[in-house]
Formats: C-alpha cells, structure tokens, sequence
C-alpha cells in the first residue's frame, strides 16, 4: 500500500490507498438531496453527510489515515494532536480504536461538548488561549517530552489523503445518482478537506470545479487565493463557526488549493444560521455553524448554479443544543 | 420479477423483488452507531436512518413499489391515498417521478408541514377529520370516483414487501459491521414496515427478533399481540406520535406481525422526547416524535439490552421546527 512522508504533498495515490486503509473503518455517508430543495433552489444541490461520520464529522477519516500508519513503537509512545475540537474528536476515536494514548490540545473557548466527547474517547485534554497561546507549539512541546507522534490537523499528506476520501465516494455518488457534478464546495479552515476533496476530483471528476467556503469573517482562503500567497486571519475575527477559525491555509494544503480550486467563498454568520435550518427542514441533517458554511454560500447565491448540479460538503454536526436552536430561531 | 395481489401475504421473494425494483431509486441509509452512546447505554445501538430516505421517512419505499407495479392504463388514471402524512409524501413523491396524477386525502390535523410538501410534490391534497369520518371510506370513494388505483398505507402486500427493503439493508449492514444483531425494534402504526421488517429478518438474519414500539397511549399492536388478535385504539388517544395514530393494526401486517413479532414495546411522550434529544446530540439526526418511538423505547430499558446488539429504525425526520425544539427543551 502506497505511504508517504508527512510533509509530501499527496496525491490521488496517498487518497486511494487511504480509501483501502479506511474500508469498513468509515461510515459511507449518503450523498443526499431533496427534490423540493431543488425545486425551491432552480439547480440540483447534493448534500454530503459527514455530519454522520464518525465522531460527528470528517476529521475521523484523516485521523484514521494517520493512525493507521503509525508503527508499533509509534503507536506505544501515543498521538499529540491540537484542534479546534473536531479533529480532537477524529484522533482521540482513531487513537481509543487501536489503543493508541492520545493527549489533544485544546482551546478553552471550544464548544463544551467537543472536549466531553474527546474525553469520552479516553484521551487527555490540555487547554490554551486561542487568541493568546500557540497551540502548535504547544502540541510540539508535548510530543517531544513524550516521543509522541503529532497528528497535525490539516498540515500532513497523510490526513489530506485520509480527508480525501470523501471527494472519492462524492464522485463515486454522483455518478451513481446519473449526475454531472459541475461544482463541489467545501469548508475550509486550514483547508485539508478541500485540498484532498480537489485532489480525488481532479482524478475522478476532471470536470467538477472545487471551491473553498469560509465565514466571512475569517476568509484568509479566499483572499490567499487571489493573492497567490497565504495570507493571515485578523487574530481579532470572530465567527458563529467555531471550527472554521484556523490563523491561515495549511502549507501544504494551500500548495494544492493554488493549483487546483476554482475559487474561494464566503458565508455570513446570519447565512450560516439559514442554512443550518434549511438542513434540518429539508433534509434532516443536525449540521454545526462552521459544516454549514458551504452550504450557507450555495444557499445565498454565490456561487453561479442556475441548471447546474452542486455538490457541497456537510462537514461536521457536533452543535450544543442552545446554539442549534438559536441558529433556527434566527433563521 | 416476482409481482402479487394487493391482499397476498407477502412473504421474502416479494421484499427481494421489491429490492430490485427500487435499486437506485431509494437512498441506501446509512446504519449508524456512537461508540460514546454505546459505552453510556452498555450496549451497541445501531440506528437505522430512514429519515435520510426520500420525503423524510421509510414510506417512500412501499409507495415506489406499488407505483412500479401498476400498468399504464393503471398509472395514467392515477392513484388515491388516505395518510397521516408521511405515507402521503412518499406517495406523491413516487408518482411525480413515474409521471402518475396522485390525490392525498390527510387528516386535517396533520403537521402543515407534511401538506405542504405533499402539494410540493404535485399532489391534490383532500383534508378529513381525524376523530369523526372514514378516511378508507373517502379513499375508496374518490378511487371509484376517477378509476384511479388505491395505494394504502400498510394494507397492502406491495407497500409491505417494499418497507421490508429496509430490513434487508439493516441485515446486511450488520453484517458488514461485524454485528451479531439480537434484536431490532421497528415504530408501528398500521404494522407495515415492521412486518416487511420481521419478513426480511426472518430470511436474512433468523437469531435477530423483532419488537414492534408505539406510543403508550396508542399500544393496540402490544394489546393485539397478547390477545393474538387485532384490538383498536381507544379514538380519543392522544400522542406527540402524529405518525402512530392507526386505529388498530392492518389486517395483513397482523397476519405476519403474530407469527413473528416477539412483542411490543411502548414509549411515553416525555420518553420519545428525550429520544429525539439523543438522536441530535449523538447521532445529529433529526427525527419525528412518531420515528423515534423505537428509539426511545431501548433507551427506556423496555428491552433487555445488556451486552446486546440492538438495531432500531428511525422511521422519519418529517417534524415542525418548534415541535422539535419543544422536544429538545423538555428532554
């Protein structure tokens, strides 16, 4: 089975051995749409439910991916990961799996619910400042006193691969569906989902466009992509979409969003909390405010769709129940 | 292809016909589970979610299989259906794809949601009165009415043998989970897809038994079991079910449901309330109170779980956004 260093770039080789590496580890999420959706909308928009993955969102396949790589020393001396808290979540299940210890850094402000689940799963949860600390440093810190491994959130070939695995089964899915895909969106916050998910489209579905979606407060992806270099949030941006605050695009994954996305988009917090009701009425998705962010763009026009079919990704579901309930209110 | 009368008993070759006749056509649902929930209940809980499938519930499965079996002079008079809502969607939704003129005759107390999108689907919509007229009566009336073909709701060997579909899915993806399953709890109205359910678990899985769950106020299967025959509802019952208000169960799922029911389950409103809590938090499913009854009839303890592999079916997701978010808030 093809492997590869952390710090390569991948390729559709890394993704389709991840895919094999994954079988039966994963959940196959459904590709689903809505035929009143469509109506309603003038273009057929499918809906990919990672929120149904694994710990409640795509960060399980990466984690996975690199868990599985790990050799038995590797896996003894345990996995360091930081993390907005998804990706906690993803590690500490992949690690708790194969009985892996797992140590995850934190920031203090993420969702109660996300640092529960992740102790949940067995592993040790160390806090920071998200707008203070360096979380990177911190990890670093850690793996080096122990000898444990760092699985970094997006910055590594083998979690693009793994996070790649869910732009294979979408073209797979697509085509089962007898639908041309002419655009997937994608979140982004360091932005490993749409770089592995424009790495297996670019293999499976040449003609499929891939954008980036973000809050519109924190569009470091967007305004890298136009400027062709990685450009840095405002360390002072806030945003409903908590997963979606990373400082600025991942190295390597910003080397394959360069080369491969067709743009970046945006989402306001206000069109964040439509689309999260419109999953839950139309499609009975519980879709938390950053997995929501693709979405939110394609509901609110920016993206040209009329006629067209659209795939987005539902990235993620672990929403604590006032903020869900808010967002429909609001909505 | 193996066809049948409407008032055969239908038996496994029809559930396997009727897999054929709908492959890629209903979503192939995803059988869920969370290790989290599963560590907290001391059991594995497998989910099955048909709110994900086609109009938001399993009933998309028996209508497309009777609609594909009418023939053309069948299909261009149209077909009449009598439903508390969910039934009326996959119904009309079936019949706007095959192109066939349908007429609902609901119940004017349904959610507004479920006319609505039973209208968005093409669909005449007949209102009656829950508590007072016959809606097999009205059905039947207009059906002489127009020539059109009745299609009900679970008194019918089609509609039966394509609701058992799920059971077929729900067995073979145990399997590919590893999971011995020793027990599978269905939500019954009428008993259709929990008979179509026991028939394809009878075939495919035959150590697996099956329980059907209803709303406490509205328990005729559970009574009708014990006595070994059909008893009805008291008509004044009231429950957050909307789904499960049958007045007794159908006189072909009876046939089927004492030969192979283990028994009936109950759940309290306050318990399916606080099911519909846990399908959000831990599975980011949105259910109807009427589809969580299993559900909340395991997390209840009305089944000895300890140690078991119990499957449930989320039957649909169609629920208004405050009746949700009440449900939420009491849980």
């Amino acid at each position: 089975m093809t492997s590869s260093a952390a710090s390569d770039l991948p390729g559709i080789a890394e993704i389709r051995a991840a895919e094999l590496r994954l079988a039966g580890r994963v959940v196959l999420t459904p590709l689903l749409e809505s035929p009143l959706l469509n109506a309603r909308l003038g273009f057929r928009l499918l809906v990919k439910a990672e929120t149904l993955q694994r710990t409640g969102s795509f960060k399980f396949r990466g984690a996975m991916n690199t868990l599985l790589q790990l050799d038995e020393r590797q896996r003894r001396a345990g996995v360091v990961a930081y993390s907005s808290g998804n990706h906690a979540q993803g590690v500490a299940a992949a690690a708790q799996l194969l009985g892996v210890p797992a140590t995850i850094v934190m920031p203090a402000d993420a969702p109660a619910i996300k640092a529960a689940n992740t102790r949940g799963y067995g592993a040790e949860v160390v806090f920071y400042d998200r707008w203070r600390d360096n979380r990177e440093a911190i990890g670093a810190a850690i793996a080096a006193e122990r000898g444990a491994s760092l699985v970094p959130p997006y910055d590594d070939a083998r979690v693009i691969a793994g996070q790649g695995t869910a732009g294979l089964e979408i073209a797979a899915q697509a085509a089962a569906l007898g639908a041309r895909l002419d655009a997937l969106v994608v979140p982004a916050s360091g932005g490993g989902l749409v770089a592995g998910c424009a790495l297996a489209l670019a293999a499976q579905s040449p003609q499929t466009r891939v954008y980036s979606a973000e809050p519109e407060a924190a569009d470091d992806l967007r305004r890298s992509l136009a400027a062709g270099e990685r450009l840095a949030n405002d360390p002072a941006a806030r945003s409903i979409c908590d997963a979606l605050l990373a400082p600025m695009p991942g190295e390597i994954p910003f080397a394959i969003h360069r080369r491969l996305l067709a743009g970046g988009l945006v989402a306001s917090d206000a069109e964040v909390c439509r689309a999260m009701a419109v999953a839950f009425a139309d499609l009975k998705l519980v879709v938390e405010p950053g997995g929501a962010a693709a979405l939110a763009a394609v509901l609110a026009g920016r993206l040209d769709a009329k006629g067209r079919t659209v795939a987005v990704i539902a990235s993620g579901g672990n929403v604590e129940r006032d903020t869900f309930v808010k967002a429909l209110a609001g909505a």
